[in-house]
């Protein structure tokens, strides 16, 4: 782009956005260039923050006009680059549209249990507005405090409560899209049945900005629980693990909220490093899982469907000890050991991540192969396995074996991530569960998908964005 | 197409399916031409009847090599014309594509509460499989003793069930599809998490066949319910059943699977046509709602949650009368009330019928402002209103003024369809909940949808079927 165009590229975006929202000084683009792990750090033009629908119009037609590359952000948490540029002309010809000024509810519907907001609300604002209105907004992740809504439909985030409530894709119901050519779709619908069309909201859902910008959406609300109760079962085995599940949702049906698995390696990291957190069993086992019913009657209720189930699990022989959190503190006692398995690896040292799925039937057979591939490869490699059992979705992270250095082991990362991926293709899953591809893995995804799915993906790109220029390196 | 072009193209069919998977013959074409209604009769080159997705992948090649167009279709219980031929030049370029051959249940896996079946299982025969598993497959509705699962997923279909489970698009996990130029995309996942590019799953659900020809599902399965106990409740107006709703939700969260409401004109019509069917209380009232919960622990536990939860309607003084079942017996017969409305409007002779829906808390708002819109240009005419509160879905019918004769009252429909659409779109609702667009409501659609959002939908349809070929005359 010459100096001339992009003066008046600038100029428009100055107009349309105030000066103040139009940066490019290279300290105040700076904390929008690098992702929050600092893995990918990128260029660009400049960091536009629109505050409006219409602002956003405006600027995506001036990027359309000059042809300019929009990579879209909004909290900056995401964990595969997504909202990061790519490329060494970047500082030339994309710009960073951040969407965090949008961030006004625009309207709380307790009767047909939905909010419409704004990309830019922060996850944990949305859940507060929820509960104001005595009601539930059910997607919650470790981000949370930081993640804007637009982030998590963007890549269809995951999180703790998937089991019963799914994805944020099954939380939308309607959305607000500026596409490629800066024309507003307004797709804001708060309906549970609309059978008109193509379904382009959730297309947009999951496409990491890569086919519009996500502006607005309607998410679904739920009736607040009158009680949560969390229990801790330990378990010799993944395998154990499911038959709990089994039981767990044969008695708990849909009040069955949460279903994590941890493994010792998990407990005994978080135990060494936050010494402050309680191993609630008197002896160590090989698995724990962590529960939780959400309850629409009362907490003795809940207790009352924990003790049936738990003695049905222990006649099965799935169960070796069992805890039913007493209070509402000792049940976030039980979130904090979860909670905080992320946390002690940070203190232990960088291992290798994959945030995976497979079948839930397949789970077992798939951490034992896998295990075992990695112990012929890499003998005494520990494994930090822990996740969301319910869904299918584990965390398998790789750490050294005792004694050898972390960083000196990440050199194997390329060769231990194609053991775990094509381990998981074998059975059937996912080498991304609820983290999305980002640019960071998107010619590994391009190893497991078919020609015709990654020629109907490209067909449908360049239908939606003939140019290329939203989100450019991303996902396709 | 010369006669040549034609015998090569049946030449190619006959040899991948065999000749007696081919038919020609007018008489045997015939059931496959005119849709279940009897409202459309098109005209086709010939019948093809698969056997599996290779037999479809074939056929679909050869149409595709001599650009014949393929109409899909399943059980041919479809409301909208969606799976019959349109056009004067059908006979010579329009195959009808019948899935019904393709009717394997290939596995079952109740661990991953899932089941893997072809398009043409019929809907009962799945929710059979499931329950002989110990599982429920939640979606019903009036055609599912001949309706399959592939022309369920191709108009998304709703049902009595989607206020807990979602419609049928809520119900899939992964498809096998062969697209329009033969290939065969093996998405047959059954995972709860995956973000690995766009969602090429949710493009094919509801797309009516335009975009390619779903040929097998990996659809959800769920815990099969310990009991199942309804409940009518009497109350003054739409307004009032919508305050027993959040009352109801508020207790029974996720156990409440069914929410219906049946005006006294719906009930006044069962009760004539049907006299077998009781109406259980002694004074009629203004509006009926049909309740259902399923519960996991047992149906006393169910009958509890009623007792609170109508206690609470009485004291907010919501509700005048309420029963709940007694029996297994007894809740099979207030299901049959609500049942038989479609067939005793048969019965009564033919009225006007829309499928819409709104937001849930405009329910009240709409029936109010359309029926007085109703009254004001055309006194008399009864409102015969009832469906799926839950999803803000209803079945809202237009009877002629008592005396006035049914047949001769159907020269109102457009106006009256333009009457209740517009209010439909004044509400914020859609004008086809349930049952798609197919040939039906194409024109009506393009009245309310933008032009941004048609442009959209016909890029995709472009990018996925450039000449033209799947089901043309249907959806855009």
């Amino acid at each position: 782009m010459t100096a001339a165009h992009t003066d008046s590229f600038l100029d428009l975006c100055r107009a349309a956005l105030g000066p103040q929202n139009v940066l490019t000084d290279p300290a105040d683009k700076a904390p929008y260039l690098t992702d929050w792990r600092r893995r990918y750090t990128g260029d660009a033009l400049a960091v536009l923050r629109p505050g409006s629908t219409e602002e956003v119009a405006a600027v995506m037609r001036a990027c359309h006009a000059h042809r300019l590359a929009v990579v879209p952000q909004g909290g900056n948490t995401g964990l595969c680059g997504g909202a990061t540029p790519v490329g060494a002309d970047a500082g030339r010809n994309t710009v960073v549209l951040s969407l965090q000024r949008m961030n006004r509810v625009r309207q709380v519907d307790p009767l047909n249990n939905t909010i419409t907001v704004e990309a830019g609300v922060i996850l944990q604002q949305l859940q507060d507005v929820a509960q104001q209105h005595g009601r539930l907004f059910p997607l919650s992740l470790a981000a949370e405090g930081s993640c804007t809504i637009g982030g998590n439909l963007s890549t269809n985030a995951g999180g703790t409560a998937v089991l019963r409530y799914g994805n944020t894709r099954e939380l939308c119901l309607g959305l607000e899209v500026v596409n490629a050519r800066g024309e507003v779709w307004e797709g804001l619908r708060g309906l549970r049945k609309d059978n008109t069309g193509y379904d382009l909201r959730d297309l947009f859902i999951g496409a990491e900005g890569t086919l519009g910008i996500i502006t607005a959406a309607v998410m679904k609300l739920f009736p607040a629980p009158r009680a949560r109760v969390t229990a801790l079962a330990a378990v010799q085995s993944p395998r154990a693990a499911l038959a709990l599940l089994a039981i767990a949702q044969s008695h708990a049906s849909a009040m069955l909220t949460g279903f994590e698995l941890m493994s010792a390696m998990c407990l005994e990291l978080v135990t060494k490093h936050f010494p402050q957190l309680r191993y609630p069993f008197d002896a160590p086992h090989p698995q724990l899982v962590l529960l939780e019913l959400s309850d629409s009657e009362s907490e003795a209720h809940a207790r009352g469907i924990f003790e049936k189930m738990m003695e049905a699990a222990f006649e099965a022989g799935v169960v070796s000890d069992a805890v039913v959190a007493e209070s509402v503190q000792q049940s976030r006692d039980f979130w904090n050991l979860r909670e905080h398995i992320p946390l002690a690896q940070v203190e232990e040292g960088k291992n290798i991540k994959h945030d995976i799925a497979v079948p839930i039937s397949r789970v077992a057979d798939f951490i034992e192969t896998t295990d075992s591939l990695l112990q012929d490869a890499y003998p005494g490699a520990r494994m930090v396995t822990f996740g969301h059992l319910g869904d299918g979705n584990l965390h398998y992270n790789v750490s050294p074996p005792a004694g050898v250095d972390h960083e000196h082991f990440l050199q194997h990362q390329d060769a231990i991530n194609l053991i775990v991926h094509n381990s998981v293709h074998a059975h059937h899953g996912s080498i991304s569960a609820e983290h999305g591809l980002g640019q960071l893995k998107v010619e590994e995804n391009q190893r497991y998908k078919s020609m015709v799915e990654m020629t109907m993906m490209r067909a449908i790109k360049h239908a939606l964005d003939p140019q290329g220029l939203m989100n450019p390196g991303k996902v396709v």
